[in-house]
C-alpha cells in the first residue's frame, strides 16, 4: 500500500533484482531506494495495457523486469492487464518470458486493519469505476451486494472524470441499508498523508471521498467499539443473525 | 500464508518483539523461529473467543502478546474474534491495551496471485461455514453473488462435520453460471504442501476440495490462457460488457 514495513519480502527480492522497472511513477516512488543502474520506465497511471506490453517486450529481449503496482497487483491492479496483454498477443516470445505475480496487500485490507476488521465477514470489493464497464453492471452488482447484505468496499470511488458516480451509488445503498450504517474512509493507508476514520451512511457526502480514498460500507452487523483516544474501532462480527451465547 | 518471503516485515517485527505467542498450533509453528523465552500459548483452531480473551489478560497484565492468524487475519481470522472480545467486555483495563492489527495476505490472494488474477475484478468473499451464520444467509449470498456474475471465493468450503454444504452451494451455482465457468482451487498455497489447479463448474466434485482449500468460482468472463508447461493462466479481464478496442 506505499509503507515499506507492509511489502512482501518476495515483493522486495524481485525489485532488487530487476533491470527494469515499469509502473506509475508515484508507485516506482514507493518502490523503495533502487541502484543507479536500474532503470525506471514511469507512465501514466491510465497506460496499463500499454505498461503490460512494453514490460513484455523487455522481458522478451531478456531483461529482468518488475511491473509494481501499490496494494495487492491481483485486486484491481496490474496482474489483470498484464495477463490481458498476454491473452492478446500472437508472439511466441511472450508466451516464453517466466513471468511470476506476487501478491501484496491491498488498500482495503490496509484499511481494515488499521481501524479494526469491517471486512471480517463475507464482502464484496466493487470497482466504481465506469471506463471499462457499464455504469448498469455497476449499479446491479451494488444492489445485490446490498440485498445480499455484504460489507463492501469501493475502489476508484470518485474522480474528477467520474464525479457523479458515487453519490449515484450511494443513493442507492441507502435504499437498502439504515442510515446508522458505518462507513469506513481510508486514504492513502499506509503513507505519510495518512487519513483513516469512520462515519455513517446517513453522513456521507461525496466530498468527503476523492480518488485516492477507499470507501468500506459495512453490513447491518458492523460495530463500532469507542477507544479510549476518541476514535474507534469497526468491525463485523463473525456470527450473522442471532449472537451465539 | 504460511510462506515466510509471504508475511510482511510489520508482523517479522512484533513476531520477534512479543513476549508471549498465542495461536493456533499450525499456525504458531509457521510464524518462523522464536527464542526461547518466548512463551507459546497453542490452542485448538475452533476457540478463537477464549485464544482473543486470553491474549487481552495477558496484555492487561503488562506481557506483550501477539495472537496469529495465517493470511490476513481480517479475513475471517482472527481479528474479528479480538475486536468480538473487546466489544463484550467490562474490563477497562481491556480496553487500555493497546491493540495493533496488521494485514497480511489472505489465501484467496495468495492463490489467485499464484495462478493468474481471477480477482482482478469485482468478486466476494464468502465463507461457506454455517458455524456461526444460518445456512439460509449464505444461500441467499451466494444466490445474489451469482446473479450479479461477481468472481467468488469461498473460505471454510467443506469439512468432516460440514459435509453437504459445498454440493448444495455448487448445484446453487450451476443453476446462473455456465459448466464452463473456470474454477480455481488453492490448497496449502504457500506451504510445502501446496496444491494449486483448476478445473470448470462443470467438472468440480466435491472430494476436489477440503478444508485447507480456497475455491474461487470466476466470472462469466474469467479465462484461461494456456502455458508453455501444460498448465495455464487464470483471469478476470479488467474491462466488462464489451472488450474495448
Amino acid at each position: 500500500p506505499g509503507d515499506a514495513t507492509m511489502m512482501v519480502p518476495a515483493v522486495r527480492r524481485e525489485i532488487d533484482q530487476a533491470q527494469d522497472i515499469l509502473g506509475y511513477e508515484t508507485y516506482v516512488k514507493m518502490a523503495g531506494p533502487l541502484r543507479p543502474e536500474q532503470i525506471v520506465h514511469g507512465t501514466d497511471n491510465r497506460e496499463e495495457l500499454a505498461r503490460a506490453r512494453h514490460g513484455f517486450e523487455l522481458a522478451a529481449s531478456g531483461r529482468s523486469v518488475v511491473i509494481v503496482s501499490s496494494g495487492d497487483p491481483g485486486v484491481f491492479a496490474m496482474a489483470a492487464a498484464v495477463l490481458e496483454a498476454l491473452d492478446d498477443t500472437d508472439k511466441p516470445e511472450w508466451h516464453g518470458v517466466e513471468l511470476v505475480i506476487l501478491p501484496g496487500v491491498s488498500a482495503a485490507m490496509a484499511a481494515a486493519a488499521k481501524i479494526g476488521a469491517p471486512l471480517g465477514h463475507d464482502f464484496c470489493i466493487i470497482s466504481l469505476s465506469d471506463n471499462l464497464k457499464p455504469w448498469a453492471t455497476i449499479l446491479d452488482r451494488l444492489r445485490h451486494a446490498a440485498e445480499g447484505d455484504f460489507a463492501m468496499a469501493f475502489y476508484n470511488p470518485i474522480s474528477k472524470a467520474r464525479p457523479w458516480q458515487l453519490g449515484e451509488a450511494l443513493d442507492l445503498l441507502r435504499q437498502y441499508r439504515s442510515p446508522e450504517t458505518l462507513v469506513v474512509l481510508g486514504r492513502d493507508v499506509g503513507r505519510p498523508t495518512e487519513r483513516l476514520g469512520h462515519t455513517t451512511l446517513g453522513e456521507l457526502t461525496i466530498d468527503m471521498v476523492d480518488s485516492r480514498t477507499v470507501v468500506i460500507v459495512g453490513s447491518s452487523l458492523t460495530r463500532a467499539i469507542a477507544k479510549p483516544d476518541g476514535t474507534a474501532w469497526v468491525y463485523t462480527p463473525r456470527w450473522y443473525g442471532t449472537k451465539p451465547a
